[in-house]
């Protein structure tokens, strides 16, 4: 098993209780009241969908950027007061995809300034991305970012969803589902 | 299934007749009579040993180094006279993916011209590269690069890998081993 992998599964097991599933664009999950996060993958009888994707190296951040995050930055699911939790699975479309590198950087920092907003939120929103593209089952979304906080920072967690989403990469974004939880 | 999978699996059966197994860095692979290609994945009773990758979009490649690859490659597995083929698998070490994006980009073509390197061996030499790093699964190696060509090209393929090898990109090539085949 790749050490990288993490599940998600939606179900009645877990120890998130989901309070709400979201459709941002596209269609919703089928609904679940709990939500379990695993390291690999496990068989659960009872669940309605499970979403998988691995860490892996950042595409686009450059040696600055990497150091800011890395000396602001909290490890996700090391701080007992981020009882909130959000689980966003997206999907880019083919335009994206065909996109040579240069381009996607112009696109995702340049314009959306997509790294420079996430800064301005740490340590508060702790935040963990998977990629799920390249796996060898088909996956129903490109990307799962796991995101923690404390219930004080709920509000700062939606401006800063606001944002990434008035942005041009964002007009690339075809699937996105907000499914949020709590301790 | 990702359409995107390939599988590169050494045995007994397979349309291609594998001629060498060389190891460059490292351990080579357990010899083999034969190789077979497929899209996905097949169960295969005698394989001594099964490689998977898939298909990406490109890390490092700008527009103009895009559109000139486009221009003058040509699709593997179309020419009738490419009877010859490599397959080439190699790991990088983690320094490589430690590194950020532009740090990488630098390594990978301002100082060690890839992307450059293999234009001037178009369209003769035909190339597929195929991503197992992010692969659920836990695989050897990180890439797997198909070559084919001519036999006519052989010399050329040859002198291509040479002038790779000697770049600062393959300091942090730390496992290749050339899978060499006819049909």
């Amino acid at each position: 098993m790749n050490q990288r992998l993490f599940s998600f599964i939606g179900g009645e097991t877990g120890p998130w209780q989901i309070t709400e599933i979201r459709a941002i664009v596209g269609e919703a999950l089928t609904p679940s009241k709990r939500l379990n996060v695993v390291n690999g993958t496990i068989a659960q009888s009872n669940a309605a969908w499970a979403l998988r994707g691995v860490i892996s190296n950042e595409r686009y951040a450059i040696r600055s950027e990497k150091n800011e995050m890395v000396a602001k930055q909290q490890a996700i699911s090391t701080r007992p007061e981020a009882t909130c939790a959000t689980l966003i699975p997206i999907r880019k479309t083919a335009a994206w995809w065909a996109l040579t590198q240069d381009e996607r950087r112009q696109i995702f920092e340049e314009s959306s300034k997509h790294t420079q907003i996430g800064l301005k939120y740490l340590p508060a929103i702790a935040r963990r991305l998977h990629h799920c593209r390249d796996l060898a089952e088909s996956e129903p979304f490109d990307f799962l970012t796991w995101f923690d906080y404390a219930p004080k920072d709920a509000a700062a967690f939606d401006e800063l969803l606001g944002l990434l989403r008035e942005t041009d990469e964002w007009k690339y974004v075809d699937w996105e589902v907000e499914v949020r939880v709590i301790q």
